[in-house]
């Protein structure tokens, strides 16, 4: 067992703390992680603070790291110390569903284990990336390539995979006409991602206040989704729309702006249930459908193109001291566009 | 112009009359039809009772028609006359648009021209199949295979296409898991067409009342949803759901039948909005998406489907005198499964 330091949720609703938790011994088939950054998604606030479920606290949240190999099990063949990595929201699966097999781990049947907050085969429950050090399964450990500056590659771990994967399912590229709903940690990575892959992107946030950004990122266009206006111009003229909103939206507004055969994906998870109107769908063969995260496959082919394409997520770098104020900054949507955690500060 | 036998309704909400209206002349792109049967869709028990909107009586409904040509214009190659022939949901399309280009005229950009109730190019409303004749464009008339019965033809220029546009949208075949929400006029053709299409169908209809029929449609399973458990048995396991119920249904219950990548799709339109949860969805990669009727191409690929694979609509034939009780016994679902006006008794 290897005592490190971390950063925890005593209980539900309360600042982070710094304390200490206890990794594994490194198996056969694991990789021992020298965590060198860890971001900070919407995700990790939300599960912390109980909105997704009761939790066993302390709690380490964090499921957007990279770091270098320190040592890897006996076992282990692709993966050597002192390779540049990096881990995302699940650290290990049944690996023998249907689902593991075509590489859709995040389906896994027996349900993915989670990088933190879900209970480990040997019955712990995981602790996340708020930590100076993991010990994962090798299975569930991506290569960072070198072209991807180390810090801002963290939330490709969770916000590149979250829209590479769909963009990539439902086949965005040249000549897509695709919307962004939201201009955060997800719609920031999505803006860069559909725009390599050739589609023309049209960002749609509530105000224009980060119109200069979006077009930095390879927006065609952008709109003010305050402005009412903004819905009739746009009526049916898009293949695909990205929502990244997890706030509750009027769901029929957006799916209008789907032309023929367009789909609408979620990757934001309100709680509440939205109303759809089926004739909304049915009058241009529409479709509304969700995405979870990808599969590690998919997931080390995102981080590949990430590099190949010059992406890199746009993060604010910050201490352990400020992660409970980064928690109330992304509560308010102020990061631009996300917090990344430098673990030699977690003491 | 053509004065010809009728039923129309008077007014919203009250019973079809006898009439006469007036067909115009063949034109040089026109066929006349004299029709032999017109099928009930309830449709057109919502369409005259306004509840889709305000329409301009007297109303002749009926979109499943059946008859023999009897007159072409003069540049009319593709219909002679005596040829068996059949008549849809659309009577023409502005033929320019990307739509229509591609043989989607039911999603025309200007609108298609519904075969009764709409604005015809010449300004006039359309008028129906519960009449004796008929004019429409060449290119909105269907060939009816000599295999298939000419009564229980009718009824696939509009339930036939409806279901199996979808089927084949969806790439349904061997080995698809398929569930059919619904066993009624819709319902009884969408069995009979995925099963013939490979799948393994179920059907999912509220009492097993009609479970007899379904297995003679070529349903594999049979569940009734008004049995809590039937939800908890077939959690996660069909790939396609093919919804015929225009009433409001629990979605997020059905939509949580579907495995990952599963898709559920609406040809039924409630009025209302229907609650989406969203996590649906994203637990599994679901699709929730809608679908209206078929091109024009389609729907000759469906009669020759239809043709070479034995299916047929049931029905139930009745005389024009008939046609308000049948109204009653659509509503109450208690047609089995489509009534057929034989316009002979149209006087």
């Amino acid at each position: 067992m290897l005592t490190v330091n971390a950063y925890a949720a005593p209980a539900a609703g309360e600042p982070l703390v710094p304390t200490t938790i206890e990794r594994r011994d490194v198996g056969p088939n694991d990789v021992l992680i020298d965590i060198k950054y860890a971001g900070i998604c919407h995700s990790d606030i939300h599960t912390v603070q109980g909105d997704w479920g009761p939790q066993q606290y302390p709690l380490v949240p964090g499921h957007e790291i990279v770091g270098f190999v320190t040592e890897v099990g006996s076992d282990v063949t692709t993966h050597q110390v002192g390779d540049r990595v990096g881990v995302g929201c699940m650290v290990n699966s049944c690996g023998e569903c249907a689902q593991c097999r075509r590489g859709e781990e995040q389906f896994c049947v027996q349900g993915n284990i989670g990088t933190y907050g879900a209970v480990d085969r040997d019955g712990t429950i995981t602790q996340g990336g708020y930590s100076t050090h993991v010990v994962v399964d090798a299975g569930f450990v991506l290569r960072v390539p070198e072209a991807l500056d180390f810090a801002s590659a963290a939330p490709l771990l969770c916000a590149g995979i979250t829209t590479y994967s769909p963009l990539r399912h439902w086949k965005v590229g040249a000549g897509s006409r695709v919307a962004v709903v939201g201009m955060g940690g997800l719609g920031h990575m999505g803006v860069q991602i559909a725009h390599a892959m050739g589609a023309e992107v049209t960002v749609l946030s509530q105000t224009l206040s980060k119109q200069e950004d979006g077009k930095r990122f390879g927006a065609d266009h952008y709109f003010a989704t305050s402005d009412p206006e903004t819905f009739t111009q746009l009526a049916s003229s898009f293949d695909f729309i990205l929502n990244t909103v997890s706030a509750e939206i009027d769901l029929n507004a957006y799916l209008s702006l789907l032309d023929v055969d367009g789909t609408m994906v979620n990757v934001g998870a309100p709680p509440a249930a939205l109303p759809v109107t089926p004739f909304t769908l049915i009058g241009a063969r529409r479709s509304f459908a969700g995405s979870l995260i990808g599969g590690i496959r998919e997931t080390q082919e995102m981080l590949d193109f990430c590099a190949e394409h010059g992406i890199n997520a746009a993060t604010e770098l910050i201490g352990a001291d400020q992660i409970n104020e980064a928690y109330e900054r992304v509560m308010t949507s102020k990061v631009r566009y996300r917090a990344v955690i430098d673990t030699s500060t977690l003491g």
